[in-house]
């Protein structure tokens, strides 16, 4: 028989998840809140309809796991996240956990038997949250989540281990979480950026999840009254930060433009102080997110950056008080050999396909350090995400689904050579 | 008798006054405060131990009256305000009004009569206020306190009317507290700029009030995530903000090395939104706030402004959303002959003095609506004003209270010829 996932059934589970959001803030449903456990009693109950073994592991994933002809075969995973940031959208996380529970509904009802074991997981708490830390459940399966996250708390002075045990996790048995028994992990995924859309391209292959780099600069000049003193002699340090600014664009340009993968360098805050409109600032702040498919461009923006905020500050005659790296982040690689049959699954269904980088974080990042890691991103509406209007079409979905399956199949027929190279980091 | 002021007891006073301040955050003294009427009960007190007969006009503003020998004469006005911003110093306002009453008092001890009245004044509420309106009083005396001006109210929902009559002034009469018999009106004031004191000049000689323009300029585009956005096709309004801060700086450097008087302008206040470091701006703003002692430099700066503001969202493929003008007051040129005779007294002193414009507002400017009017500054200590740190020593407030007083006798001796063209403002 063949194996065909349902597209219906696909839709319809991904807008009733949708619904099982704060009411007046749609679409809402953040980890660690009454709705995140209604949601995930939701999901529970359609892994099992589709054949699945559920428990939450110790680092409070849920796992629905189907047994595959042979047993001594490390698993296939397929996951996402089903927590939303505030007034996020529908799709963001939600779509991959659907298209896994799809794929898993799709082998039940062909009574087709995987050679390998299959798991369809929601990791927990992918999005920022009220602790300050995401991916904390594929940090968890990576060996990645410490002592010291476990320890932090949200506002309620709650730690992350109670919360942990909160949502059926066991912070005190964490190593049981850490997988070493992965075949492949994939990740369905809305790309979250225009490319795709823009392109009419109906499958993005992820090569590499982008690392991130967030510095924090700060300008430290001298205050003055606006009307009283003169132009010559002012030590105004928004001119050096608004010089920055524009600087920043342009070497990030320069840097996408190499041919080296995606690089962005973006400013969302800055500041002024004291503010007021007729008070020449006595310091000027920005903070500036960079994000790199290769390490090696990473470097040379901190640098460049790190140069040309030094001569900002002497052209303004200011000082630079303050240049911080705030987080830092490798890029994490795709598999090759999961690329490459992700790829080929896409065209023998007829689907259009390119390799792109991704530019946002995900649970394959953290993933990528254990096991061999994929990720399929589908087009959405205007490249819109983390806001109610975001969109993909049922076709996308389903779409990516049916490469994700493919794919699978594939694999479980012919699985990669073992790769004994370290993986995780690119240069 | 030779008239001569007592600098001790003019310092004295100044330092009295700024000990009525409220005790936690020296030196704060609002206009409308309990705190401002126990400052008046004690100038008022001054004011008459100098021989002045003291009343509050229905403009608010606090009088003392020294009659001439010629009645029919206008009077000579010395004045200044005595209240503060919040965190404010002993100087700003303060030091004229002190000045006023050492001029009485050393007329009064020399048993001195001048031929003109003349009136020390303590103009209500120059700062900027809870009722977000400054130089009430002098607005008053000049008739540019409008019924508008009355209704307006401050946080506790009282209108300026209210508060005007709390004070002792008279809304319903605010006509009577218009002026049309000054000879001239005289203001000594800190600079408020490092002018006089990086030069080591004793004496400023005011030429005119800056006009001040307040602009804001509004850049919107397109939100998007920072990671999986690229940076070709960004519409980042963040990039047009940035570029117009250096612009402005540039332009106001060129346009004050005109030569033809002082020119500033200033962004004090910055904005990006939503303000997220991992988000490209939708929007971004910013204030501008330019100075120009002649206007047609204002007009050649707001068509500037326009012109390259719509071309920096252009370039950034943003919309310029907004371009308001949040106010506009023209300068005000002081008075010719009152200040050739103020340069003039600073000679016969033995004090070195220069031309220069006043960048910051002043009750002159109003004063200038109605009558000769002109200003006298004295260094103060690193240009710092509106906070704790302002200072200016007991020498310099008594230089510019002899000169101040120098002038008097002299005008008093030789007023000028009445000038009958129209004045205020400058071209």
């Amino acid at each position: 028989m063949t194996v065909g996932i349902d597209p219906g059934r696909l839709w319809d589970d991904l807008m009733a998840l949708g619904t099982i959001t704060e009411p007046d803030r749609p679409y809402t449903r953040r980890a660690f809140s009454p709705l995140f456990d209604e949601g995930r009693t939701w999901l529970g109950a359609r892994m099992r309809e589709a054949g699945l073994r559920t428990h939450i592991d110790a680092a409070g994933n849920l796992v629905g796991r189907r047994d595959g002809k042979n047993a001594s075969l490390p698993a296939i995973i397929v996951g996402s996240h089903s927590d939303s940031v505030p007034s996020g959208g529908r799709f963001d996380g939600m779509a991959g956990v659907a298209a896994g529970i799809a794929i898993a509904r799709a082998l039940a009802a062909a009574g087709v038997d995987l050679e390998h074991p299959l798991e369809i997981v929601d990791f927990l708490a992918e999005e920022p949250n009220e602790f300050g830390l995401s991916c904390v459940g594929s940090r968890g399966i990576s060996g990645c989540l410490t002592a010291e996250h476990l320890k932090v708390t949200n506002p309620k002075n709650e730690t992350l281990a109670e919360a942990l045990i909160r949502v059926g996790g066991d912070p005190a048995r964490l190593g049981t979480a850490r997988r070493g028994d992965i075949e492949a992990a994939f990740e369905l995924h809305i790309e979250q950026g225009p490319v795709l859309e823009a392109e009419s391209i109906d499958i993005g292959v992820v090569t590499a999840i982008v690392g991130i780099t967030r510095f924090e600069i700060e300008f430290k000049g001298r205050a003055g009254h606006a009307g009283t003193t003169p132009m010559p002699g002012r030590r105004d340090p928004l001119i050096a930060a608004a010089h920055m600014v524009g600087w920043i664009r342009e070497r990030a340009v320069s840097l996408a433009a190499r041919g080296r993968g995606h690089f962005v360098a973006t400013v969302g805050i800055i500041e002024a102080l004291p503010g007021g409109s007729n008070v020449i600032p006595r310091s000027a702040r920005i903070v500036i997110d960079a994000r790199s498919e290769a390490r090696s461009l990473m470097e040379e923006f901190r640098s460049a950056l790190d140069q040309e905020s030094r001569s900002a500050a002497d052209a303004a005659n200011v000082e630079r008080g303050k240049f911080a790296i705030l987080s830092d982040n490798l890029p994490a690689a795709c598999d090759a050999h999961l690329q490459k049959v992700l790829g080929e699954s896409a065209a023998s269904l007829g689907l259009t396909s390119r390799a792109m980088a991704s530019g946002a974080g995900h649970d394959m990042a953290f993933l990528a350090q254990i096991a061999p890691a994929a990720m399929v991103f589908i087009p959405c509406k205007e490249g819109r995400s983390h806001t109610p209007e975001e969109w993909a079409s049922a076709d996308a979905v389903a779409d990516g689904t049916r490469v994700l399956l493919d794919a699978i199949l594939k694999l479980d027929a012919a699985p990669a050579a073992k790769v004994l190279a370290p993986r995780g980091a690119v240069s």
